[in-house]
């Protein structure tokens, strides 16, 4: 019994992946029949533009591209996307840019900057293509002119470290790049540009996904500043950064392009992959195995085995009184928690999450839970996640491993790892954050 | 349009705690017809019985006396019920003993030896209405013969100590008392018994309800002298704790009784009002104002504010999706969350949800979170918990709150109570644990 649930949760699991892979997403909003082009379902007349350029950033950048090059390759000019360091794979007209993330390199640099170069060259009856994936934003870094990337990186470094939260982060962030906040758009237009975006953000907000290189910004020169007087560092922060935002200030520099800006009269963004993406897509696989489904929410966050206790409370409701969904039940819920390190094991926040569940459903046979994260690899591990059932906990047992202590030293990996319940789909080079199933059988 | 939503979610925790009422509990399964006595459907001829006695501890005591006295007061020969101080009801025939909680005191285990001394001379011809609440387990206190209350305390003192959990702390307590575990039952035998329970237990476990005094016992001394050898601490514990174990290990003093054991054959156990209980009730109340609702489970733990993040996850994605259900959405859910204390402020698990969730609801116009324990006093405090909604960060801001900083100095109740924000329902003398509440409307 266990075993079939265990198998539906995996295979409900890959239809989530799928729903994150690049080129099927890219392919299920692109659709090309001869001479026009349908991007989510709004036309374009490729008769009309003279070039077409690819440009862009993110670890699916090569996939995303190859998509791409399938349905347009004969109309593309060039192209030239940033990857991360070997999330490369074979191209025939874009150029692919290998360069480092999380920190930014030379290399990034240098990729950032011939592409902007290319957008700028562009005219009024050229057709740009950009597709921003997870890591865009570090793989895309251009600071304003005058300052380095060093000294880019020292703002933010310190506005960390102050505690800013990801608003305050991006309007700085944004206000010392020239590529951020809607820049890359400008750089596009007069072109006509289309973004096609796979997003690792937590509800989707495009000015936040790769800090919206191709969207109207809300943020000012003045909110940039006042961030960083609030956290009293204005003094500490190096003065080619003042400069520029002083500037800024004083309507010297222009400032982001806002919403209604003419910039964006010829733009398209779309969101073809997501975290909602993946769950809805989880939910259609689970209610075609028999699960009564139920998408919890894809904005989760919090402490992973806090997260988990919820999930599992869910998960014995179901089998007390059939609340909130009556078995078999398939509760799905997305978005991505936070593990507070109090150990020195090895992990991720998705076999956290599995562990700490293991523990309450100790002895619920019908019930299993898997986490996972859809881009295969969980914290600093080879796995993408594990699962678990109402024996897990004992079954560990008979091998001698404690779950409890585990849990308290952060190191579920060899934990699941002697019990051979790893998610292992290898790196899938893009990311939509995580899928976790709570599933529920009838007793 | 926040205030109306508001306004719902008090009706609605109103609803809630009406089905924690002591009174309405027992007048919701206790029916009388003449002699014909019906509870939970089950029907008792009253003229069989020569003797009606009603025993019972916790502190909604009283409350449940008062009703039985109601509907049977002319038949109830004697009663004697140990009740928390101060929670006590003018009644006719039976007799309110006041005791400690949650330590108990002399008074309790004067009470206590009474009822089972009641009890021991009821025959196959009476009837006993026994009736159980929270604090039950504390206020009916007899430990086994030869043990005094200091040396029963002083075992759990040191398995709580070691970090046993609730089943261990009960197997061992089990079998050093005279009353828990079945045993008030085998001294009601060979009467008919009928227990009426307030369960503030989460799952509603009949066993673990005031440690079960009237439920077959799974546990056994074996189990007992088992657990205190795991926590290495049977050489530390008393001489005639000890000596009371091994008697019953080896066989000399009688085992708790067990599922099977003809003292069960005439009993019957009711749970009358529980956490589920009241979620349900709250539902259908949610449900008759026109919101989709959804009872999420009875079963939440975990640290507090993290569980508020999931249950304000579940808003966004209702506003932004309408999963996991649309809106009006009313999302219910139950159980007891814990507080790890880091600051020194004033609050209780309730408020510090409720002031974690606004800040993660913060700016969201059309959402109220509200949460209250149905005892009416959340943490050391004089209310029931709080309500917030998308503007109540902002509010607090403009009243020189900050709500992060009250956040992580656990002092919800001055920051709620500026606001006006607090649920005031004075002490309810009952218990079904917690009642959240996440309401959203149409944007």
């Amino acid at each position: 019994m266990t075993a079939k649930i265990r198998q539906d949760a995996l295979d409900i699991f890959d239809a989530g992946l799928k729903a994150a892979d690049p080129k099927l997403a890219v392919k299920k909003y692109v659709h090309r029949d001869g001479q026009k082009l349908l991007v989510n379902d709004k036309p374009y007349a490729l008769e009309d533009y003279e070039n077409l350029y690819v440009v862009g950033g993110g670890k699916a950048g090569a996939s995303m591209a190859s998509a791409v090059e399938e349905l347009l390759g004969d109309r593309i000019t060039e192209g030239l996307i940033n990857v991360k360091y070997g999330h490369t794979e074979p191209l025939k007209k874009v150029k692919i840019n290998e360069a480092d993330h999380p920190l930014p390199d030379e290399a990034g640099l240098a990729g950032a900057r011939q592409i902007i170069q290319l957008l700028e060259k562009t005219g009024e009856r050229d057709l740009v293509i950009c597709l921003i994936s997870g890591g865009g934003s570090a793989l895309l870094p251009l600071p304003a002119d005058g300052i380095s990337l060093n000294e880019k990186q020292d703002v933010t470094k310190k506005l960390l470290a102050c505690g800013a939260n990801i608003n305050e982060m991006n309007a700085v962030r944004k206000h010392i790049s020239k590529i951020k906040g809607g820049q890359l758009a400008r750089a596009a237009a007069p072109a006509t540009l289309i973004t096609l975006m796979l997003s690792d953000v937590i509800g989707n907000y495009l000015d936040v996904i790769a800090s919206g290189p191709t969207v109207p910004d809300s943020s000012t020169f003045r909110d940039a500043k006042e961030i960083i007087e609030r956290y009293q560092i204005w003094n500490d922060i190096l003065d080619t950064v003042k400069e520029h935002i002083l500037k800024g200030v004083n309507g010297e520099i222009p400032e982001t392009p806002k919403e209604g800006d003419e910039i964006f009269f010829k733009t398209q963004n779309v969101v073809i992959g997501s975290n909602i993406q993946a769950l809805l897509a989880a939910e259609e696989k689970a209610n075609s195995l028999g699960y009564h489904s139920l998408v919890l929410s894809s904005f989760i966050e919090g402490e992973t085995k806090d997260v988990a206790r919820v999930h599992a409370a869910i998960a014995k409701e179901i089998l007390q009184t059939g609340n909130p969904v009556k078995p078999p039940a398939c509760v799905i819920s997305g978005g991505e928690t936070t593990v507070t390190i109090r150990g020195d094991g090895k992990g991720g926040r998705n076999q956290e999450f599995v562990l700490a569940a293991a523990l309450d459903i100790a002895g619920l046979h019908s019930v299993v839970i898997l986490s996972g994260g859809t881009d295969g690899t969980d914290g600093p591990t080879d796995a993408a996640g594990a699962i678990c059932d109402g024996r897990t906990v004992e079954r560990a047992s008979e091998q001698g491993l404690n779950a409890r202590q585990h849990l308290s030293n952060n190191d579920a990996y060899p934990f699941f790892k002697k019990l051979d319940d790893l998610l292992m789909t290898g790196p899938t080079n893009t990311n939509v954050i995580d899928l976790r199933l709570v599933l529920v059988d009838q007793t």
